[in-house]
């Protein structure tokens, strides 16, 4: 279920969708649109053995290996790491003949928001990114309820069209997300602060932890480690994108924690250091947690 | 419960325990012991305010504000942050009387250790560690059960009393924990990279994520970011102690992950440098998935 008293069976909003890129968020949308509009029709791109699974899942009515099928999409969503989904967006003109909306679910917005300014005029395109996210990556651990009561945002450029952006709004809104709109440069400022910060910090940690302490150090930890480094299983592929594609905003926010580290290193025998730190941490981590929605089961 | 099976009302491996310190660690002593061996006398000693709080808990048999009432104790844990146990160390010649068995619970060991050479030979000492931890300081969050399954350091110094450490194996052994020895410093070196290091990190990100993003940003976050400081909000007071008494190994630590922070940095753009972390923090955070004790509710 979608979301308790959803109304499924609604209208679509899209008559045809392509996914292209059907890993955990493609997936999930995939999953959604059937769940929610079964006289949608759902048609999936990806290499075979993925296809393979996203058809065992019911996730997509038609199975691609050949962008052909995607001809008449009324809308395409590019769901694939950030530089495919740029490749696949100087595709579009090949394979998609009919006038369609075009959004993707990139974690950074600005190098996909840019390479769009070519598309044809037949493609009205909005950048778009789901915060959904789970521990997991792959269509296997894809969710019709992934984006349930999440910040699902939309990053149009200047004066893009606002019916288009309406339309795409309903669509997650239906998904049972909620819908917020961002410029793309402040959207890439602040994930590389909030998102691609601590996916670094996390996978830094645990490499020197792991690296420096070996077993006999791990097998003396307990569930502090265990969820400061949680983000540390997320797949390198993924994560070479969105590094590559937003490595301005992210450099300033790696050398704001190592300007901080070191301030903590000469401060270690300074409580007034160690007070600083942690009281700000501790506000923020506090304000942190009432802001967050409801936890859900993963 | 302390354990399935285990045999609560065995003969105490120690008559009178005196409990310096009610939070979290030295409660949960408390209450365990209580519960294992109803006959034993548990003494508490801490603020008035604490003693209330463990008394209607019924951790402790005799609350004191006055340490004269620990003068019998066969076994004193000094359960306070590290610099506090080191005073009271100093101060365990004028209220105890008789000979005694002394720990403490200290999360780092050498300056303890070193300061319990001073103590008369009526006292033997061996440092503790007990790796219990739960996200929450203070003796509301106390809990019987906090040290089954988990590893309880012990560091004597090399040619340390054989006898008593097999006594405090044993009677951390039937709270349900698993004893272990390790050398002093080592323990230091080891924690410094597995515990304090990861600390400092969530209290620094947290600190720099909230201050750089502010209200707007935290609200695009998810379980990540949330997992990820989950540390930050310990408490400051504990962590003066810890990085003020083990700022060598600390700074050991935060030095390598500053020089990793620094290769990352430069390496935004090249795919190489985000899969050599990636990778080799993806294998170690399975090796620590694999190497935990089974999850326990908290």
């Amino acid at each position: 279920m979608i979301q308790p008293g959803a109304a499924s069976g609604s209208p679509p909003i899209f008559e045809k969708v392509a996914i292209i890129g059907l890993g955990l968020i493609g997936g999930s949308i995939a999953l959604a649109v059937r769940e929610h509009w079964p006289s949608s029709l759902v048609i999936g791109l990806d290499r075979k053995e993925v296809l393979e699974k996203a058809m065992v899942l019911h996730a997509i009515d038609v199975a691609a290996d050949d962008p052909v099928v995607i001809a008449e999409a009324d809308l395409v969503i590019l769901a694939a790491p950030v530089e495919q989904n740029i490749v696949r967006l100087a595709e579009l003109d090949r394979y998609v003949t009919t006038p369609a909306v075009v959004t993707d679910v990139g974690s950074t917005k600005r190098t996909t928001v840019k390479a769009a300014r070519m598309l044809p005029s037949r493609f009205t395109f909005v950048g778009g990114h789901p915060l959904g996210g789970a521990p997991r990556s792959g269509i296997e651990y894809a969710r019709s309820d992934l984006f349930v009561d999440r910040p699902w945002l939309f990053t149009p450029e200047g004066d893009g069209d606002a019916a288009v952006l309406e339309r795409l709004c309903s669509f997650v809104r239906e998904l049972g997300a909620k819908p917020e709109v961002i410029d793309p440069a402040e959207h890439d400022r602040l994930l590389a602060i909030v998102s691609h910060l601590p996916q670094l910090t996390a996978s830094a940690l645990m490499h020197v932890v792991g690296t420096t302490a070996r077993e006999r150090g791990l097998a003396l930890t307990g569930r502090g480690l265990f969820d400061a480094t949680r983000l540390a299983s997320s797949p390198a592929h993924i994560w070479r994108d969105i590094c590559g594609s937003n490595a301005d905003a992210i450099g300033d926010a790696l050398d704001d924690l190592i300007r901080e580290l070191e301030t903590l290193r000469r401060g270690l025998t300074s409580s007034t250091e160690i007070d600083r730190v942690f009281e700000s941490a501790g506000t923020w981590r506090a304000r942190l947690a009432e802001l967050r929605p409801t936890t859900r089961s993963q």
